[in-house]
């Protein structure tokens, strides 16, 4: 019998749940191979149709799934609320990016007289790659769990879902199954388009099943590893798109420490403190001038988080690890200028909460210099922790990123007169990072067309997006007819089929009629 | 001293190229490292001027290069001179993909309110991976070698490329690796665009190197699992495309048989012999009814194959492969009906050749049938061999189609009445290749946009082509930007660049003025 915990004190108890057997494994990918089929066979206007029923049914179900989520996750009912809220957005989103269509890129070369000769018909299109395993993080219990981006990008392409539900969230996880098979229900979906597994055993059986097409991962390193490891066995490999490790490295420079020291203290707090620092775009690492304007902004990020509360982490491996990481950065030569060595007395001001029991830790700031700066320095910390590099010269910034992992997204702040100082920064910033982001804060990302989030290794493990509707294209395989008739062929395919954008003879043709701006 | 040796005589000569040294990969890779940030800056434009320089540069040797090949490869000077055409025209068609620009997938963002609140500017294109390492084939010496499409692809997504030459072909890789830095000295492209490493050792040193961020690769499982396997040992993962097996199975209905027997037989026997069957999309089972139609067409590609004369293979390892693995299919259970085994006395029909030396093989014929299809009767034999199998119903074919590796390609030939067939034949065709083909033969691969040369496992290792527009896609990666100012931002994502297709607020917009359609 499986049990859930309460990060907020700890205590265990028993759930109904189970861990999913190798028969209910197989049984469930076997499903799911069937109803991809059927998926694809459907079409898109289906698929539209049904994320849009998993969005109202994501809705119908908000308050519970609020209560149960923050009773297994601690992470509070405003930040969950906002993420039922993507979670719907994102089924909403890729309904209508399956119906404006342009993602099966869908090419016709018709036969012609080439350079090369006479040369046959040719029409291509993407296509489902079948059953998609998806393994949900703890961290995002629904915008990255059963009722996350995966799923959504997964049905988009035509794929099924079989979801491994992440060990700190199982009710949350379960009551997400049933929000997505009611969906199912409402529009008549093949049985085995939702279906999910419980415990590692199960996850390890899932992504070596013969039935698998594809396996989507947002978490540790460590698991991601243990995954590969296991899919690395299969007879024939599968493409495993893992969001793993990020450090989000930030660079203020001077100009703008001294133009706005304040407002980037507190939104730099506001960003590594949110939703307890677990967030994957979490500012790991920031570089900040050793200036009287740097000290000042040092100053004011010290104050906030001594003030701060202390926070509640997801589960005890998270907590554990905290302790571990934080201890290891000092021991690495970090000075801790806030945080928790020195701060029993203020926990005890928690109200209705016992620290002594629940998963809770000090926002912490340390601090070291970028000419020190060593990669145990710059090791991803998950939790509500800083590391501020104080800097003198940029080239000093520019080699010290040299021992920051690279990372989902890298951050600037500067003046807007400092135009040489970004064009010195960014190949080092484009190299090492997947977004860039100016002037702002890498928490808090867009779910919309233009998104990546993704990143060089050990960020991510492939050259796709996880977040946004690009991520469909993960779970999507070109397939081309040659010489095809008519009837054999999709009707993205066929002849004077014009609803959506295709490229015909090499030219790219949009629709007669213009779908709407896809929103975002 | 590397050697190279005529397959036509199996005469070795000595060289004056030398295996790559460590240091030598190490140069390399550096170089390229370095040529590709600058390919990736100074944008589309030079990397059209490029390419066309290149194709130019191709055209000028031809003569040199197809004399070159012909004694390395014994493909003849027919097939060359073909092959030299599609390697100069396929630079062509990515420099006028390049300038095209949709390729980069530009999509824009602006700040805006959402249903989840307040939204920055996100802005997205596709950028290069940077250096990438090409393993050349042995079957192309042109069109998937030094000047290939792997290197055509690579230098439009703003890549350098590092190519390992095969070893096959040896004089002829360092003669077009000359062709090219000639093109690139043209238009004076960085130091580095192109080099080219020799010898094993060096090919495995190349892919664990820290400065090459992909790999591309076109030959034997065998050879792809070494090369995995030292990517496996790299800290940093990195993609490596595979193009690598494929039996290319196809269908005849007995509509078909019935109708134009004589003429499948003779397009079969093309098919499976055209350049001596070492072809990747070369079919190597059909499905021929066991009726008197198919008894016809299995007759009639009896004689053809009968009398074929010998074929040269283009090195003693694919010559003795052939051996080895057309005695595996008859101690499997196959029945030649056509072949090497009784032919001696016709091989001495061929003039100036001394079969005793060279690498030469007779076309051969192997019958068996579906009901007993095994997966060791459905093993790829690389060189002129196809296997017969032959079936009484639709449902044998099914049954049997699960025997068969999955493939870059299958074919099915049937009568325009046959819908209903097709329809439930679909399903398998589908599921087990990349490219399906309607009443022509699998070889003979167009070079165009919609083409898709890949397919599932064991055929390619991914979801892209390895020939077509598309190849471009993998050795590129998204990049964001959010809130940058506009001279941060490349110029394909500045407000007001209206030169390429870009997707803006969700919406795609076309260019001002539309560019010529792309041919091919």
């Amino acid at each position: 019998m499986l049990t859930t915990t309460n990060p907020r004190t700890g205590v265990s108890a028993a759930t109904t749940l189970e861990p999913t057997t190798a028969e209910g494994v197989d049984a469930a990918a076997r499903r799911a191979a069937a109803a991809a089929a059927e998926l694809q066979r459907r079409g898109r206007e289906f698929r539209a149709t049904l994320l849009e029923a998993m969005a109202a049914s994501v809705e119908n179900a908000r308050g519970r799934l609020v209560a149960i989520a923050d009773a297994e996750t601690g992470l509070g009912t405003v930040r969950l609320n906002s993420e039922v809220s993507r979670s719907a957005f994102q089924f909403q989103l890729f309904a209508e990016a399956v119906r404006e269509g342009s993602y099966v890129e869908a090419m016709i070369d018709h036969a012609a007289e080439t350079p090369l000769g006479p040369a046959p018909d040719v029409r291509r299109m993407l296509v489902s790659v079948g059953a998609v395993a998806v393994f949900g993080s703890s961290n995002f219990p629904f915008a990255f769990s059963v009722l996350g981006g995966d799923t959504a990008s997964a049905i988009a392409a035509g794929s099924s879902v079989v979801i491994k539900a992440h060990g700190s969230h199982l009710l949350t996880s379960q009551l997400s199954l049933e929000v997505l098979q009611e969906a199912a229900r409402a529009v008549d979906a093949p049985d085995g388009t939702f279906d999910a597994v419980f415990g590692q055993e199960a996850g390890l059986a899932l992504v070596v099943h013969p039935a698998i097409r594809a396996a989507s991962f947002t978490g540790s390193l460590f698991a991601a590893e243990s995954l590969q490891r296991a899919i690395n066995t299969r007879p024939d490999p599968i493409p495993f798109f893992g969001e793993l490790s990020s450090v989000n490295p930030i660079i203020v420079t001077e100009g703008a420490a001294r133009a706005r020291g304040e407002a980037i203290a507190s939104g730099l707090f506001a960003s590594f403190t949110g939703s307890a620092g677990q967030l994957c775009t979490k500012p790991g690492i920031a570089f900040i001038p050793d200036s009287a304007s740097g000290q000042a902004l040092v100053e004011s990020l010290k104050a906030l988080t001594q003030e701060a509360r202390p926070q509640v982490l997801l589960n005890d491996r998270i907590r554990n690890s905290f302790g571990v990481i934080s201890e290891r950065l000092v021991g690495a030569g970090a000075v801790e200028i806030a945080g928790g060595s020195g701060r029993s007395e203020h926990e005890q001001d928690t109200p209705g909460e016992d620290p002594s029991q629940g998963f809770t830790v000090a926002p912490t700031l340390l601090e070291t210099t970028a000419s020190s700066l060593t990669g145990e320095l710059a090791e991803e910390c998950f939790g509500p922790l800083i590391v501020v590099a104080r800097y003198s010269t940029v080239d000093e910034v520019r080699d010290a990123f040299g021992q920051v992992p690279r990372s989902l997204t890298a951050t600037v702040h500067a003046k807007d007169d400092e135009g040489p100082i970004i064009t010195r920064l960014a190949p080092i910033l484009e190299a090492s990072a997947g977004r860039i982001v100016f002037n702002s804060y890498p928490t808090g990302v867009r779910v919309t067309w233009a998104q990546h989030h993704g990143g060089p290794w050990p960020s991510t493990n492939s050259q796709h997006t996880s977040v946004g509707v690009t991520a469909v294209r993960r779970f999507l395989r070109p397939l081309a007819w040659q010489n095809a008739p008519q009837s054999a062929l999709p009707e993205e395919l066929r002849d004077g089929f014009s609803t959506i954008p295709r490229r015909i003879d090499g030219a790219l043709v949009l629709p007669q009629s213009v779908p709407q701006p896809v929103g975002g």
